[in-house]
């Protein structure tokens, strides 16, 4: 477009680069430089999907490379561990901060699970008994993705780079840590050594992200327990050539040569697909006979090894291929070429879980944290490591943000801040749902499963289908419900509950658990939009109102609501509290100044109508005439809730939390 | 997940970076260096949007850096021009690059429209009289993106930098160009200047994207035609502060003082929201008296300058707003902040288009092409110039890449090749076509409208809304028809045309056309996929082959035309011809060995059912009883239509623009 006169801001030629998360308002001092110690506010141990989650969060949230430190003893993202699923609610977590499309893009979408059972028709030897859904619960994702764990690892660290110069501190080993309260503001030592050179690095808060056999755990005497253990399975990555039917779905393979399971896997460069397979190595181990010794600080007294070691060295990629073999008979499967296989291992893995996910310095304080793996061992064939791990992390990164910033009422007071209390007492429990659930998974699956109930003991193959759709609250992460605490309260009568119904999975509202993605429609400009798109990970807190019918009642309920709403969010620091505006369908049309200027000037653009594509009030179990207003935490999980009329509850929990100004 | 036994591929970790598209095969040489000259197979000229997708698609089909220049006279994609709408065509092409991320989530959606009109309210002034979606034809994003152009070229370039470690050459000059065939292979000679100093540049073909003063066109001789004159514009991009409802939308308002087309635009790192504003600048001027000189070259008479000039010469910052705030009353519109204009301009443009888009040497080869503004220039209010400009691009780099690489049977007979020529005949009859509406809506848009009809030759309302709705078809892009030539055959007769209907805009299957995307369920694992996923911009042609309702029989129709199909496409360079297969709702459940293994072969990770989500066939106009074929072009675009009976119609078009190996 020629133009013939023309003005430029300086501003506007910055607007061609990519956008960046808002970073918290610090309410505290940020940190000065001590010359003679190296110090940070935070230490992340370990780069795995776990500790560069969490550093991203914090470096996205406000923390320099000053006061913000990752290390990680591998030298790449390359060479990263196996993990390979991701869960519904991780990729709602990802979409969160912009980083699920090359995931959805390039991973492999899994939509179907097939049950292969033995069959009455003898020369069939199996057959597919069910194909359903592999998730079946509502989720913005209602699938799960497979793809490589170092790709994972790549995009955060990718992003991570955009918020950090530094990046992970790379080819860098914890060696020792422990609290010295010697300096009371940075009480945190740890001894750390990259390329040989050992140094001493204090920080405010430690967080071991260092998987299974963290270095971080044992300095700090935190025990595993637990001590069952799985069966001898083997896995394999490969490109396959076979003619089994449901190769590019997930299938629980139960034949009378023994168990496989069949995990698609993502689209590689020379146009192959891959595949995982799980493949059971037959032969019963006595689960407590024996277990993996792990560096002999699982604080669990170690029984002899014997029988299952000696089985567990016989295991090779020969073997693993001539089980599955057997197993998928009278189909055929085998490596399309000779050098189709990506990668092979043999495990053996006892379900264990951290005693504590955190330890305090004398005053109380919870200064050294950890997450992931280093909390939690199980199996991976319920593909829920990578994603707890991650989970972890976005739990615990927005109350380190806060406490940090000063945003916490606790924090201005300089007391020990009970809201970093609250990461184990909600994660702890998930925790130990996880290892229950694999524990029951793991050995099911390992178990034989006839076709007909003969009362041999074996489960049936209703049975199996019972265990796999009931865990899909937790496999899909959707169904995750943290138990009450300053930052979930659920202490509503049912005179004063607003929301009706229970089945949370589904949607109705819960505190604890995460708010459901719903579609609508925008006020401003009739943009169909994804709610949980204005709920990004950026930290803030948000009041999600869902108005009442008489919303164009200036005197109705509704509009006080919005009112008091709007005299609450300039009470707390600048962009911590956001506000988003549902409404029901109305008795007529209506423009801006038919309703409270409050919601324009709090939420012009996240104000929706609540029914012309999703009926969102039936979803969140809301009646219209009624309303409801909601509180979600900066991880997407619903604070509190309370009636639209009792905005004033509203206000007290945000004060409990998030300091006044 | 600790492992006893582990074995990794070497490639495994190369799996952790991010994809690339795969390249055309080659079956020419590749260039050879030649010490004397520097010399390339394609230069590109200018690095807009047209020359940086022209550029992309090159280095994504396969062109290296030695076969590859783009040059571009500024230093750095800042400081772009001020296009800034991107239609749901453009949308779904940016998506089969894997580009549209960044341009979805972070531009502005525009979803609706809105129209203004006088008040028979004195009080009022103006009213909103409609208000219409932005989009009104099925497209896979139902709405247009606005966003900095600038931002657009950015991400282009990004990921160009990918493929080509030189990306764009900057800060470099076209002086001149011509044909010169003393050197017959690369006859194409430049010169070019970097920071002072000129050089020689011989290569096969040229194409100008050097924008509306192209010095490319210049140099060829190449003339624009069409005089007509835009009334004078200002042009504003703020942060506003307004009471107006529709601020938001995109808005059409024709008030008693004037007119203002309203664009809303991006978030920007403030928080805030950009609009734009296009605002006539009262008074008439007579179309003919004058135009906007353009250095003498446009091959049309030069009226004297007179009235027009020293009214443009009166636009300011000032007048514009003054103009705007009186079409706004009684709402009142001005700058958020002092701080708040990020860019404004004034306007005033004729609508031309080149008489030829190329130009042939002595032996009839096209060797140097222009694209972009460099072939048309209108005016912005549409928001049609960057997109038509991408399409230009889109359209000739695949026929430039298949005539480099030997694709065509007439680079391997080393004759002319035809294929070249297609794209004038296309893209001028659409750029002809974007003249001819610009010039009714521009003038329409520009001309008063009365609420009521008084016969005063006034527009109606209803008469511009008509204008508005019948234009989306091309305004979206998603209505462009191509006209018949070697690549987009129509000659069916009643009685052989497998197609019923004639909605085209609807989804109707039509040669000439792009394929409308559907949903549709996997048969491999069930994944309910957008089918325009598996016509990603990877330069292939595409059978996309709807099979009838007998395809479980194995001497049906179907069956046979599978068989045929698979014997067709090893005829053809590997890759180089994907297939794609639907089916209808068949009379039982079905596994692989059921049908020809055909399918599985050629299309086991696109093949679908085409009932469960989208009613595909109805949406195609294809009887399910009867199936049908189509060949759909590298650009999405439909080439030929046959009987499922006829697969040697198939055959024949792909022979006619593929050499076979």
């Amino acid at each position: 477009m020629p133009v013939f006169t023309e003005y430029a801001s300086a501003s506007r030629e910055l607007r061609v680069l990519p956008s960046f998360a808002p970073p918290l308002p610090r309410l505290t001092p940020t940190v000065s430089e001590d010359t003679k110690t190296e110090r940070y506010e935070v230490v992340v141990v370990g780069a795995g999907p776990a500790g560069l989650m969490l550093d991203l969060l914090l470096a996205r949230y406000g923390l320099s490379d000053e006061s913000l430190l990752c290390i990680d003893s591998k030298p790449t993202t390359l060479k990263s561990g196996q993990a390979d699923g991701l869960q519904p609610r991780t990729l709602e977590t990802l979409k969160s901060l912009g980083l699920a499309d090359e995931i959805l893009t390039e991973g492999c979408q899994m939509w179907q699970v097939a049950f292969w059972n033995p069959s009455d028709d003898k020369d069939k030897i199996i057959e597919r008994t069910s194909l359903i859904p592999d998730v079946a619960v509502p989720a913005r994702y209602p699938h799960e993705v497979t793809i490589h764990q170092g790709r994972i690892e790549r995009i955060l660290e990718t992003d991570l780079l955009r918020y950090s110069k530094r990046g992970v501190q790379r080819d860098t080993q914890l060696i020792d840590v422990k609290i010295d309260e010697s300096d009371a503001e940075y009480p945190v030592l740890a001894e750390i050594e990259t390329d040989g050179h050992r140094r001493s690095v204090r920080s405010k808060y430690l967080v071991g992200a260092d998987g299974a056999h963290s270095m971080v755990r044992r300095c700090m005497g935190l025990k595993l327990e637990g001590e069952s253990l799985d069966h001898i399975w083997g896995v394999v990555d490969l490109i396959v050539d076979t003619d089994f039917p449901d190769i590019r779905k997930r299938c629980a393979i139960h034949s009378p040569a023994g168990s496989v399971m069949v995990i698609p896997r993502e689209r590689i460069a020379t146009g192959d697909y891959l595949t995982r397979l799980y493949v059971q190595v037959p032969g019963d181990v006595d689960p407590d006979s024996d277990q993996q010794p792990e560096n002999g600080t699982n604080g669990t007294n170690t029984p002899p090894v014997g029988d299952a070691r000696t089985r567990r060295s016989k295991v090779t990629e020969k073997t693993i291929f001539e089980n599955a073999a057997a197993a998928f008979k009278p189909y055929y499967i085998r490596p399309k070429t000779d050098d189709a296989v990506d990668w092979w291992a043999a495990y053996q893995i006892g379900q264990r879980v951290a005693d504590d996910f955190s330890v305090k310095d004398s005053k109380g304080v919870n200064r050294v944290f950890i997450a992931g793996d280093a909390c939690h061992t199980h199996s991976p064939k319920a593909g829920q490591g990578m994603n707890v791990s991650m989970m972890d992390s976005y739990n615990l990164a927005w109350k380190l943000a806060y406490s940090i910033h000063g945003l916490t009422p606790a924090s201005a007071a300089e007391k020990a801040d009970p809201i970093l209390e609250t990461y184990n007492t909600e994660r702890h429990t998930i925790a130990q749902q996880l290892i229950d659930f694999d524990r029951a998974f793991s050995s099911m699956f390992s178990g034989k499963i006839g076709a007909s109930q003969d009362g041999s003991g074996e489960l049936t193959h209703d049975e199996f289908l019972q265990v796999f759709s009931r865990g899909n609250g937790f496999t899909s992460g959707c169904g995750i419900e943290y138990t009450e605490n300053m930052t979930v309260v659920r202490d509503l009568d049912n005179g004063s509950n607003p929301i009706n119904g229970t089945d949370y999975l589904s949607g109705i509202l819960r505190p604890g658990r995460r708010l459901l993605n719903v579609r609508l429609v925008r006020h401003a400009d009739g943009y169909r939009r994804d709610l949980q798109d204005d709920f990004s990970s950026t930290g803030r807190f948000r009041i999600l109102c869902l108005t009442s019918s008489d919303l164009l009642d200036h005197n109705g309920t509704s509009a006080q609501a919005l009112v008091a709403l709007g005299a609450i969010i300039p009470q707390f620091p600048l962009s911590v509290v956001e506000q988003v505006v549902i409404h029901p369908r109305l008795p007529r049309e209506f423009m801006w100044n038919d309703i409270p200027g409050e919601v324009k000037e709090h939420s012009e653009m996240s104000f929706y109508s609540g029914y012309e594509l999703d009926d969102v009030y039936d979803i969140y179990g809301v009646n219209p005439d009624r309303g409801a207003v909601a509180i979600v935490r900066p991880d997407g999980y619903i604070g509190i809730i309370s009636e639209l009329g009792d905005v004033s509850r509203v206000e007290q929990y945000l004060k409990s939390i998030i300091r006044t100004v």
